[in-house]
């Protein structure tokens, strides 16, 4: 996919669930990831499209875009974000599904957009 | 069970043992999960009281309750923290037991008490 | 073994890579954890050092070494580090490898070193 802006959270959920589906696994784990190390993932709520964006500016707060880093290319503060938020998240299967709670949704984090972006799912049955 | 103050470190430490026990799995995986979007699961130090108290101590002070937030439910430094700290932690499983370290144990991290909350336990073989 | 100064983001992924291919798991999921409680493990790029580095120094402006705490041993930050980053990561496993991006490194990072360390490496077949 095309990240649009700088910082911005893609609800994925509906994506991660067509796999999970697909796989017609009753039981087991999911997980989803993502092989930049300038983004994430993460689980919070999608009904207020405020949360993700609360989410993204005090990331931006609490580490800042500059900020007297060393690494060359200037993007540290994306670094630094994906290593706190994390390249990954597990989700358990039940019946066939995706174990989510009334809130919760899946987010592709950016932290260094515009860019193109790609995010993997492995599901696992037991 | 039912959540006692706004921020709270609750140690489930045993309990999550006692659902690998009854599941009778020599080796694999264990995810435990919250299914809600104020809270999170993290594992660290329990034989000092202090260390729980000074993390979420910290959180408060990284992300403060008040903060110019938009979500209109005034619960945003909760989500923050939720995704800094993550909704799930996975712990291998050998010998049919928790593979931990001396002084690890499991903690449901609370962000937006009281709340009545509950956590999963999903243990995978391999 | 044996980390050499308080902080230091160590990059783990060949000894990870290591143990995957030992184990012969075509498809699977790979979990790198650390047992101890002031250390974490991060998946970020090894290409450019000052990437680690300038997370570890950002992770230390974030949460100051003194700061109030009240634990008594007086490594607070790093158990708070530790529970920011996180004591595990999963990597799926393809065709027999770890399936990490161009850029990505498995680090084992300390907090409060120098100290002997260990970290494990847990493989599922699916």
């Amino acid at each position: 996919m095309e990240t649009k802006s700088r910082f911005e959270f893609i609800d994925i959920t509906a994506q991660v669930e067509r796999v999970v589906a697909e796989k017609q696994v009753d039981s087991g784990l999911c997980v989803v990831y993502v092989s930049h190390t300038t983004a994430a993932v993460t689980i919070n709520e999608n009904a207020d499209p405020s949360v993700p964006s609360d989410i993204s500016r005090k990331m931006e707060d609490i580490v800042p875009l500059r900020n007297g880093y060393d690494h060359m290319e200037g993007n540290s503060a994306a670094h630094i974000k994906s290593t706190l938020v994390g390249c990954s998240e597990i989700v358990p299967i039940e019946k066939g599904r995706l174990y989510l709670g009334t809130w919760q949704a899946i987010f592709f984090c950016e932290f260094d957009g515009p860019r193109r972006r790609q995010f993997g799912v492995k599901v696992i049955s037991g």
